[in-house]
């Protein structure tokens, strides 16, 4: 693969935030001398690098009543070295989709050789070993693990933690191309291959989000996450003084990171997750409040922005979906520590003149499922050791 | 990448036609032993494998006044070890389009370092070249090349001959996703890798082929591809005795050869000219009309058709395009010395009910240019010694 070199850095205490870089070339060939004159401008990472980082990634692929056709597709783009893990949130009851889901992943792993892993949200098994692990704060009222995508990826790096990986990745199991997700995968090692810290995050911007209509129009940005970016570069502007347009993926439902610093983070219940992420990598790193992890303040928190040559193709959900993304996702920069009383305003007539909030309507505080540190991975991996294999689709 | 393996092939003649294989996989991953089982069902190919074939492989792109964002999405999902070959047959006049094709595909080059290749249909040296060469076939009454996607790819063939490529592939301008003409190019690989002649091709069949109108609807085959199959098979069926469904890719764009069974073919003009290949390889080597070429004869034809993982997306040409589509690809069965009088009177009889053919009118048979083996290469190449560079769009 080739990317673009990086051109530019924003550097906001010890975050490192990486303007974007985008993907030249999705297959750069056999292994070769790169031309002294070519580094300047372009990375070249030889196909070795990224099956090496493959082996240690887990891609995690939250699905909820998903089409078996779309989820079939994703599978099959995901390289063979990465660690499938499909955490579902699938209706179990009338129709059991959970088990169509399990099938259709175990004849995709039976005739392509490799293991996968999937497991419902509502475990009871997992929701028990949480529990004692100390990480009661992912349960609801009834002791399994709570509703929210946010804390199926948080099921999906517990996973990958227990299986010892060092990398995992989200994509979403709605997408049409599974080119686009081989793509976003060899992008995830990529930029792994690219950072100098242990703590660093790959997040991607899709090329173009077509609208589909009558023909096709390729939209650069979606509508929510223009706003979203907007308001979290205001956030970074209001501390540093100097504007800025520096974050782009705002929204990157398809991103990765070491699994040193997926550990560190909260994680936003629903549509929050992905805004919070930055949120809380600036407000721990950023040198305005103390510091959350202080070996990670010291090697830096590194933020890739990596544009796809694909354009992303999913299914449509309408407008109902793009309202209730907008205000989670702009929750977090409302309730963040850094956001002044005029961003608040702002985003308050932003939502109300677009009929999306109710003039007394408040703006609900994102709640935040601890960072998976808290977990006592010890007991957790005891408790888990005898139901782990339940997990895995190809049985020997 | 890994295939379903072949799990049967008909015999026609010296020709194997083997049934459908699907990808099963997009990437299979680093190199690894595969275990005995395995192989009774699925063909994994290394990309050792791959990429060496695609070193020796020229990807022919023909382009006619398409726009400029999907030419470029095209090339950057082409494997960095293929030459590229443009064949333009845009115009030059009013708008320079030409020079534009030329400039996206050079500044692509220059970042990624590689060398392509691009030529206007009507460059009057190569037409002088031709003509020296005792290939005046391909010629109109003004000397240069005859307009036509067949012509435009001969000259790409004839391109890979003087550039030594031992394949040579054909993949369209028009298609949205880079990521499918990245698994286009593992797919001709993987396919050659398999064959045991050297005398083989190639064929794709798409996995779905969206049809783009509120939302996406995933259709299997394409109206016209239905159509000529059900002919073709018919075709094979009244020789054989036997009917036969064997043909599912008559009309398969994006395809590909070795340069051996490429230089021996004859390629009709227009859209004629992939249902073409498949009937002049019957008619040559079915053993039913005396032998075409003795040597290919004795090796034996190879046509592999396997399917994407991906869909297929391109702009959408109406209904207008199908129409002109529908007659080439029919007149091909039309006027093949194996039709029936009885499949000849269906054909009509299909043509004039759909209201594409009026009563009283005729197929017209398709123009074939005659095979590129008839051209004297020395000549040719020594003609244009002084020319080639000029194609070449990096300069060093």
């Amino acid at each position: 693969m080739r990317l673009e070199s990086l051109r530019y850095t924003e550097r906001f205490g010890s975050v490192r935030i990486n303007d974007l870089q985008r993907v030249l070339e999705l297959d750069s060939g056999k292994k070769s001398e790169t031309p002294r004159k070519e580094e300047i401008a372009v990375h070249k990472i030889e196909d070795e690098a990224i099956k090496d980082i493959e082996g240690r990634m887990a891609i995690v692929i939250p699905i909820k009543d998903e089409k078996l056709k779309l989820f079939e597709g994703v599978i099959s783009g995901i390289p063979h070295d990465c660690l499938i893990i499909v955490v579902s949130k699938s209706q179990r009851k009338r129709v059991d989709r959970f088990r169509m889901e399990r099938d259709t992943l175990a004849q995709f792993c039976h005739f392509t050789q490799r293991q996968a892993l999937v497991i419902h949200q509502k475990d009871p098994n997992l929701a028990q070993g949480l529990a004692q692990a100390g990480y009661s704060d992912i349960l609801d009222e009834k002791g399994v693990v709570r509703d929210g995508k946010s804390e199926g990826m948080v099921i999906g790096i517990l996973l990958a933690m227990l299986n010892k990986k060092e990398y995992v990745a989200f994509i979403d199991s709605d997408n049409y191309i599974p080119g686009a997700v081989w793509e976003y995968v060899k992008i995830f090692a990529a930029g792994f291959s690219l950072a100098q810290s242990p703590y660093a995050m790959v997040r991607v911007l899709w090329h173009y989000k077509p609208k589909i209509s009558r023909g096709m129009y390729f939209r650069k940005w979606g509508r929510v996450s223009e706003i979203t970016n907007k308001y979290m570069n205001a956030l970074i502007s209001e501390k540093t003084g100097f504007e800025t347009e520096i974050i782009k993926t705002a929204n990157a439902g398809e991103h990765a990171m070491t699994m040193k610093l997926a550990e560190i983070l909260p994680y936003a219940s629903g549509y929050a997750v992905e805004p919070q992420e930055l949120v809380s990598i600036f407000e721990g790193f950023g040198g305005v409040l103390p510091t959350a992890h202080q070996a990670a303040a010291k090697q830096g928190i590194e933020i890739f922005q990596i544009e796809t040559r694909n354009p992303h193709l999913h299914e449509e959900r309408g407008r109902m979906h793009l309202r209730y993304m907008l205000v989670p996702s702009l929750s977090v920069v409302y309730h963040s520590a850094f956001c002044s009383p005029a961003t608040k305003q702002q985003i308050l007539k932003g939502l109300i003149d677009q009929g999306i909030l109710q003039p007394e309507e408040e703006i609900p505080r994102p709640y935040l499922v601890p960072p998976p540190q808290k977990v006592n991975v010890q007991s957790l991996a005891s408790f888990m050791k005898e139901h782990l294999h339940t997990y895995s689709v190809l049985k020997e």
